[in-house]
């Protein structure tokens, strides 16, 4: 392995003093653009990295912004990332991700990663699992903004961002009621994850509103992983009521379920209809086109990205906003209306 | 902002050497487990931050590895991602991941990024604009593992993992002939980069072989977006040769070009027979299904794992192996057959 080069020996190498190689390496406007550009080169050429946690200490600052997202296979959270992204590379920052694959456990791993390589803030949307958050702790304790999106835990220090998952579990459920459903069935992901319980909650507040709580009111917890889709159909089929209508927590599922009902000879919308969540393009493009709640999550990104920014630069006091909540939409299409 | 701590403190706060808090927190053999015990939950409490590049200079480790890709908005590439994660992960190292957005300019400040944070090897997908490769150079003087997959560039000292896409190119093509299309278009991305290329000129090379390249032989360069779909299929409709057959390098944008042919009144496959590219979930639930070519994403994330691996263990010669293809297969579905 090549010794480490330190600025001792770009200093050296150039005849110049280590002050002025430091100067130029930080853009201080004592060094002439002349200089500036010699050291830069040389530190190029000889492979001088910046020593981060040196420089930290007098800048406390690494320029990089560390995301933690339960898993990177999904249209929705790429869509968050495009968000956050585009405004932090524009403040000059740039973003490194890593995923949790919806284990606490490797979630930990990562927030212990993120912290040791300096990043000025962290942004992230929980496991599946996730119970404790003793290992966020570091970053509340060093002041690292720390920003929660999507799903997102009870911290009070901590600002969230996300869509009101209620009212549109409320929505799409009051749409499936008024197309004529009675024997609607939740299909969610882990309870312990906000957003599936609180679209869940809105589902049997709309149940209720409209009196079909005590008819039927069933919840179907699965991971959502298209893998085991053959257990949701089977429910379905050998269901003693026949189910006439689902509100599925994702539309990649949901789309996977109507794929495998039309095999069994269901017919959507006839026999049964089916609203999804997040709009992502899988919606339009399946047969028939998959009703669903638009979720901005480009803009989530985005606000998440000005939020840390904000916070990096002071701009804002990190205690003044506690929660952001985006505005959803219910689009409708034919997987849940017969025309 | 509160001060760093550092091993002095932690030192001073537990009344024992800075040695012995050092030695500690490597886990060194001749400190007790119960003295190991105290420093680290103390180094917890006082949030502690490992100096990696310190802990580099000794150990050469910071257990990290760094990815950039060109997008995380295909399943393609999640899937590849999952591979490495597997795999890096079992071995005890962390991955964190970059996008360049398709832009050279970002993929080189991605590089710089995680040169400077250290990581032991870095894996790249290249951007579409891509004509330069020096800023990969620090990783390959300081003999950084430097691996690139399926978007490679022509840098013998590299190991790289691919598809054969010349031959997948081909078969798709001859696939169509098969079925009966005489007049092909190749709708493919920027052809600087190695994929789009060598599937056009497998797809030439199918022509010339069935005779064909003398009456339609004809390519549409796109950046696959479906944004810019309407283009394409005002292409498609104005044509003065009537089209017959569709070859999409990504299934992505074929599922689109299908969805807004069949808009403008075009059967599938009756009138324009499509072929894809990559077995994106996608491809079997729109109607008709898509016959594509099944790239293996995951099992090239868990060969550039390995690869990755036995590098880092010293495992074998990097010069050995330079270059790793993998199996593609053409899988038929409705999308250019008639019943």
């Amino acid at each position: 392995m090549n010794k480490r080069i330190t600025i001792y020996d770009l200093a050296k190498t150039l005849k110049v003093s280590p002050g002025t190689v430091s100067r130029s390496l930080n853009n201080h406007p004592s060094i002439s653009d002349k200089t500036k550009q010699r050291v830069i080169a040389k530190a190029n050429e000889l492979g001088y990295k910046i020593n981060k946690f040196a420089s930290n200490l007098s800048s406390q600052k690494s320029n990089t912004i560390g995301v933690i997202v339960p898993k990177l296979n999904s249209n929705f959270m790429s869509t968050i990332l495009a968000g956050i992204e585009k405004v932090v590379n524009e403040a000059g920052y740039s973003l490194i991700i890593s995923q949790s694959l919806e284990s606490m456990e490797k979630e930990k791993i990562n927030s212990m990663t993120l912290f040791n390589s300096g990043v000025d803030a962290i942004l992230v949307s929980l496991a599946y699992d996730t119970t404790d958050y003793e290992h966020f702790t570091p970053f509340i304790k060093h002041k690292i903004p720390l920003i929660f999106l999507d799903r997102v835990p009870n911290l009070p220090e901590c600002l969230t961002l996300i869509i009101d998952n209620y009212l549109a579990g409320f929505e799409a459920t009051e749409h499936l009621i008024e197309q004529g459903c009675k024997n609607i069935l939740y299909i969610g992901g882990n309870q312990n994850r906000n957003v599936y319980l609180e679209r869940f909650k809105g589902y049997r507040a709309a149940l209720k509103k409209h009196g079909l709580d005590y008819s039927f009111d069933e919840l179907l917890e699965t991971d959502l992983d298209p893998r085991n889709i053959d257990e949701v159909i089977t429910y379905i089929k050998n269901h003693p009521t026949p189910i006439d209508g689902l509100f599925v927590a994702s539309d990649s599922f949901a789309a996977h379920c109507i794929k495998e009902l039309k095999k069994v000879s269901f017919k959507i919308p006839e026999d049964i209809k089916v609203v999804g969540f997040n709009n992502d393009p899988i919606s339009e493009l399946i047969s028939p086109s998959l009703t669903t709640i638009n979720y901005p999550g480009y803009e989530m990104g985005v606000l998440a990205g000005q939020s840390v920014i904000n916070q990096l630069k002071g701009n804002i006091d990190m205690q003044a906003t506690n929660a952001i909540s985006l505005r959803h939409e219910l689009i409708i299409r034919e997987s849940s209306t017969i025309k």
